[in-house]
């Protein structure tokens, strides 16, 4: 379980998330200090200063970081605070921030683009592959379907998929793959059930309030439940491992 | 759990199954007598004569049935042999059909069209309550995706959507949401760990001879081993009842 | 160029559109009688007494009628009273609707599904050819695309592939094809440089207080107009035949 | 109309096809020194060397050149040898890339991604934009649809939805957007019809070698008709500047 905000937005609140966050029993921290953000007027992230203040936090309560790169001359600065680095969904296909983020030697967290096909997928981590970097994390996060009023959906059968077709360990993403804060634990759970090797979810102290992702983001207070919930789902499907 | 064949084929394959399914402990027999396929050149079902064989085998082993109408006029007689009335996804919009099969009285299985959204699923059941039947049972059973060789995914988002927006139970078909027997049992797992109230599987004796849907189909020695993993996912979030 | 109301609400509005689109230069009659609906409560059609109205109308400005059935039991009836029998997108895959059809003997308009294939569309049509009916006209009447405030796009590239492999003539419906009055003429257009063998478009004499589809609707006052840019774009790429 | 190849390959190639669309009428060239390919096994293109090659034809020739950057430490380096920049799809929320490009000066060409709405090609017009840029040309290059076979189709609604909300000129490339050689002329001729400011076209002296978008180039001999079929339709909806 990889937990964390979509944007770090102070040094409070990246800390009191990630005191939480490994309170209730979550692997590995996530959190955004360059925001790949649709339009150029939403909050653009705190930047360096935003890396900084990860780290920190995250060596304090003794959990790995995984945070975004979005551009290849960012890729090495970026991998100097971090234990892994995240290729956003909108750059699954931007080759030269592959390169660069697989030369920076950290694991890459490759997010399937929004409506990438499996080969699409598995052309990308060669890409990572083929620039001398072998250990990826594939990250499914939700395609477009048919309903206009749910822009995305998490799909578990491409998912079954990439785990079959290239071997990599793959990571479901409930949040951005339902857009709805409600929607979260039920489609976390799904995920373990049909053999996610793991879930990665926005957590806040106060999504209301949130820079960014508020109405995805589940509050500090229910990620006990949360977690509850997922492992007593792993535990069915023998695929806990503390 | 309603499990059975996509078609009835004769009277040993569909008692046969009808044995298996009620031993591994399914609550539903499913089967299909007048058989929507693309193409004319298609096996088109037993007709009347499968539904004979069918009720008698449900009869002997103690489920109830549910098979399908395909059009207005065959509604009647189809629900004088079944304990519920399927309508088939590419049949979601066909408005003489709903109206017919909600008069039988009988319940209507309401398969979501391969592309509708949910508010055109929903407009469907106002249908069958208009034409006062209340007794509605929605079923998923996968949208296209981006990706080609995977032309359906069950969409769980919608279903959580459907559930919450109608109230009305939801099962979900993970044979024909995944179009492939290897990942029927992992996503039949994580619509039960999403809230389904159900799953519903096609059972063959011998898929690699079946004449419709072999390559989705379940062999009858691992249903087994499929209830039991259904059930531990069930028992986990709480769901299962016997 | 096939012209004339979504659906007949009274003679009177019948026979004015019937004579503006005659005199205009279309060649074939359009109207609903029997209305597929996506809600029950919305406008279903005049029924019987539609299809005697138009019919009356359409002898009286010389035009042949198409209208569409929606139940096989409805075939024959509907069939006495028009030159070509319209099978509605959503009943693409309506097989004993399309052999009822098919058996009436009249020429067959078959609207592509939603977002049904090629291969789809072909088998339909080859349901109602095996039903011994080779009069078959395929119309692309738009499909969804990613851009959710325009639900539905023509698909020219579609029309095109469907013609090059079955040979059957192929109209574009840029009404629905479009889902707006605005656009209707400029992808109508469209339709015919890229090769269509015709266009049918809904008019009605007052859109504002149509009972069905006045969105997508052309005012009469506007049909002039857009027959002229037809026929000088048909005439650019050789293909008008008055 | 806006033609050349997908790749320079070498001096003569590009300098032969300049000459030929110089010849047939065409307005602008396009090349591709930088290529964004799927696999990293596929040819990368000519880089900087490139470049001055086509730089050298275009001269000669006398057109005004577009050619892609798909990096942002790229941007002014290939603005140097161009006219205009290309956006290629896959990099259309390419923020930094976006904002690079709108530093250099030059006109940029935007192409719609894949599978992006409206209102997400009208922020990324808006980044370069808010970077102090507003000479933007977008390029509807087409989306995915529900046939298998035909992985792109042009949208025209799509188009003259962005011209009528925008206002921005937009110009249709039908090599991608049917993926198709077959298709590219009456596809170019709708696009025109229903209202583009401009078609870009791939050509080729041989595509059969091609070193990329072999499938999908027209040949050079074809060039002639393809401007000739353009022109009439063009002249038909009174949308032709020599």
């Amino acid at each position: 379980v990889i937990a964390g905000p979509c944007s770090v937005e102070s040094e409070a609140q990246f800390r009191e998330t990630a005191l939480a966050v490994k309170d209730g029993g979550a692997h590995m921290l996530r959190g955004g200090a360059f925001k790949p953000r649709t339009s150029p007027y939403a909050f653009q992230g705190l930047g360096l200063h935003g890396l900084q203040l990860m780290k920190r936090s995250a060596a304090e309560v003794g959990l790995p970081l995984v945070t975004e790169a979005m551009a290849p001359d960012q890729a090495a600065s970026v991998a100097s605070f971090a234990d892994m680095l995240q290729i956003g969904a909108r750059n699954m296909r931007n080759e030269p921030l592959l390169v660069a983020a697989a030369r920076t030697g950290l694991p890459v967290l490759l997010k399937r683009g929004m409506t990438a096909t499996v080969d699409e997928l598995l052309a990308a981590a060669q890409r990572v592959l083929a620039a001398g970097n072998p250990r990826i994390v594939v990250c499914e996060r939700g395609t477009r379907t048919p309903e206009p009023e749910l822009r995305n959906s998490v799909d578990l059968v491409a998912m079954l998929e990439i785990k079959r077709r290239s071997g990599l360990p793959v990571v479901v993403d409930p949040s951005h793959g339902t857009g709805r804060t409600d929607l979260v634990e039920a489609v976390a759970c799904a995920a373990v059930a049909a053999g996610a090797d793991g879930v990665m979810v926005e957590v806040h102290p106060n999504p209301s309030v949130a820079l960014s992702d508020g109405h995805q983001s589940m509050h500090l207070d229910s990620f006990g439940r949360f977690m509850a919930s997922v492992r007593s789902v792993a535990e069915a499907v023998a695929r806990w491992s503390p």
